[in-house]
């Protein structure tokens, strides 16, 4: 496939940004860049900018059926209902769920995700089929299930999908106050076998950090180091609450983060993810828009201006930049799947998207404005093309299609969810 | 007009959500709300949801053609550039910058806004055109223009749009620190004179609290209170840095407040708007997305939703609602305009939204979860229609011409602009 004439080409390799050239792929990797490129399959861009694809570094998908679920309560009782809802959930309910967020999700440019829910294998069935990335596994969650039964479940799904082109499994564990130590040390010896990447809730709330210290003596982070969960493949997601000798030991462990501002800010777990000083540690922090429940917005164009705004507005200072939110979104993102992705370099996944760049929030455009109004000016809906692995995976000209799948698939989770909220 | 079974009301009116009813428009206003209302020029609304129209209270239109320039720069940095090229702006550039900007809102379901900006016949001149509602007016700002020539000016406004339908006119300040007391006092007797509302930036920045402390000797809305500035007509932007003091001063004049969250902390001012104490005292609060160029989105649905994530932020609470950050851009705009607006109700004016129930961020769509949809996960790209006083001013089979609009004044914006560009 080649992209001929790419209008731009926002390259995240040093900052470049190409002008009127083409991209080479060839088997999914992106094989060249330059001019006057020949191949079959030409793709005309000169309207077009082109960007790798976003990564959503932590959701739950499964949950789209909760968009706008007791939303505005108290987190405690929100929790309570949620939690309610999801011990009859059926297997169809997080299968139609995952196929409208993914649907959602590839829409807006969302080249891969990390997710985090019951049921992984539904999910993971319907990325296949859609032909997106996503890093799944079951979850580790004491009320929920059996521990030893999760192992079991792991390891299936590891065989299923362990060599999938596009499913990659991880060790899901929800949190440090829903396991016991037991449950942590068994996840922990799992990883150990497998060496697949470990992902977990932390210091999200005060609540979280007071469990931690009264019953363990330490903080969340030092209690899971302490156990030796965090290894260069640990995912830690949200840290809000995280002390400054925490991230020490994230630097020194060169484990990974994930930022969720938008969820942060509407849960009100307030805190204060320390951005500057985790990036100036070298350390890889992803973006994530957290579950369609907890946000509502599954749009990472959007996750990325709020991002800015909220580090700003903590800062008090315009240090964090656009640019840094497109590298997190891209960059860290393929750091945190363990792929060569998220720059538009030869040799790198040619996970792509197209943007309109007549799109009225792209304009005035001009070189040197690019990724300023794509991060804090485009949405999702300025997304022309996504494309995975060198494969079209959503166009344009299929909106209206994808819009009637997800229409189809939200009265069928309504009318469940109707008929169960009654008793929770 | 009628708006027939439109499948969802968002009244406004106590939290009322009607289904399946009709609304008839007479000459500009709400006339009856009820099932098998009959009349010509029928619109069928089975798909949608009807919502008052959304009143973006402070913005620079004229500014659209800065949208991305020199945007992550320190904001001394940004503000010297942006005068600099000020200084040499022509009619033709705000009028073309303007209409970009009206057509980008309408767009997005605004159906008012509150500016100020320098040549604001030109932005009348649009605004007429287009059928938007605008409060507009010559800035008071001693830098620019020497005060008596914004009287005179001001005045010939008001003579040439004091009856316009969709106009009202406006006393435009820029600061207390680009004013001097002079200047405020004569724009003050011109208030007196016509009764129109006086608009103001004030208690944006730590720096000009700072001023106001040194030079005056008292906080900012102290000062202007001592000069008799602060009425019932007086509307004052942003407030980050505002005393609890001066809290009361704004409540016992019933002053008007508008927030601009994304434009505090993308340009990182800081500060704390206290809405809860605000809304709690009864103050009037619109909310509104700034310029083009401190924010750099028009979208007053992505606006609403900020405003919420930062007040939660900020409170480490969910006090702040979506249906607060709704009715802050519907009735307080309207309250701000001076108009009976904001509610779907008899008498009211029919400025009014259309938004496709069917879009994938509305969905799951239920009864009782529409605001929180709204407002959490619809942008202006879920605006089937928009209606300003009965009048469809936008309709979503118009898109690709508005897009096609604004792109050609994108192109003349940024020709003018790299020229001018160079010498600043």
């Amino acid at each position: 496939m080649i992209l001929k004439n790419c209008r731009y080409i926002v390259t995240q390799d040093n900052h470049r940004i190409l002008e009127n050239v083409d991209i080479r792929i060839e088997e999914g990797i992106i094989e060249e860049i330059g001019e006057k490129l020949d191949g079959v399959d030409k793709i005309r861009c000169q309207d077009y900018i082109v960007l790798p694809g976003l990564v959503n570094a932590h959701t739950h998908t499964g949950m789209w059926f909760l968009r706008g679920f007791y939303d505005d309560a108290e987190l405690s009782l929100w929790l309570k209902k949620v939690f309610e809802i999801e011990k009859s959930i059926p297997r169809w309910v997080v299968k139609l769920s995952s196929e409208a967020a993914i649907l959602e999700m590839i829409m807006c440019g969302t080249t891969a995700f990390i997710d985090m829910y019951h049921y992984p294998e539904e999910t993971a069935f319907v990325s296949e089929k859609t032909g997106v990335r996503a890093m799944l596994g079951p979850v580790f969650m004491d009320i929920f299930a059996d521990p030893e039964n999760i192992v079991k479940r792991t390891e299936e799904f590891i065989k299923t999908y362990g060599k999938s082109r596009y499913i990659t499994p991880v060790i899901n564990i929800h949190s440090i106050y829903n396991c016991s130590e037991e449950t942590l040390l068994r996840a922990k010896d799992l990883q150990a076998k497998y060496n697949y990447p470990l992902h977990i809730h932390v210091s999200e709330t005060r609540k979280e950090v007071y469990y931690s210290k009264t019953r363990y003596g330490v903080f969340p982070v030092e209690y899971l180091d302490k156990l030796g969960l965090i290894t260069a493949k640990t995912i830690l997601v949200h840290l809000g609450w995280i002390t400054n000798w925490e991230l020490d030991i994230v630097a020194r462990s060169n484990a990974k983060c994930v930022h969720c501002p938008v969820s942060n800010m509407k849960l009100a777990t307030a805190g204060f993810v320390p951005l500057r000083e985790m990036l100036d540690k070298g350390i890889t922090v992803g973006l994530g828009t957290d579950g369609p429940a907890s946000n509502n917005s599954l749009d990472m164009f959007r996750e990325m201006k709020v991002m800015v705004l909220l580090q700003r507005n903590n800062y008090w200072s315009v240090d964090i930049k656009a640019w840094q939110a497109l590298n997190m979104a891209t960059l860290h993102g393929y750091i945190l799947l363990g792929l060569k992705g998220g720059k538009i370099k030869k040799g790198y996944v040619a996970d792509l998207i197209l943007l309109d760049k007549k799109s009225f929030r792209l304009n005035p455009l001009r070189r040197e404005n690019i990724v300023s109004n794509i991060v804090y000016s485009a949405t999702g809906d300025d997304v022309v093309a996504t494309i995975v692995d060198g494969r079209i995976i959503y166009s344009r000209e299929k909106k209206a299609e994808f819009i009637e799948k997800i229409s189809e698939n939200s009265e069928k989770l309504n009318e469940w969810l109707r008929k169960h909220m009654e008793s929770v």
